[in-house]
């Protein structure tokens, strides 16, 4: 059994608006000293699949067709046992 | 100037309705073998501090205060340079 690490982030450059309110919300707060926050999805999957070069492949599948929007956003993805 | 990174999860037992859609997702699209996805979000802020430990306690903070809901969710903060 394989485990999958996803972290989907915006292509830099692409404006984060959840980034900056939650930037505004930390200095509201009362925090300084920050430069920029961006926020990006991080998805967990357990796979059946024992193989892990099998299971990158069918994750990165997964990325393309549906947990990324390629055309803003990029993907990592990590498989672990 | 620190870079941090902060990944907020739901807690182990908290049903995940998103990470349910996200498997549902994929098995409409064909994949199989999936056993479980969790989603969560993941955040990265740049900081003025230099001081590595003092921005873990800030980012932590922050965390308590506004990035993640403790009651239901809990969080890891990596800080590196």
């Amino acid at each position: 059994m394989a485990k999958a690490t996803v972290h989907v982030t915006l292509k830099t450059g692409v404006l984060d608006p959840q980034g900056k309110a939650i930037q505004h919300a930390l200095e509201t707060l009362g925090f300084s000293g920050i430069e920029s926050v961006r926020q990006g999805k991080f998805i967990e999957l357990d796979l059946a699949e024992a193989d892990k070069a099998k299971a990158q492949t069918a994750v990165e599948g997964m990325c393309e067709k549906l947990l990324a929007n390629t055309v803003i956003e990029t993907y990592r993805v990590e498989v672990s046992d």
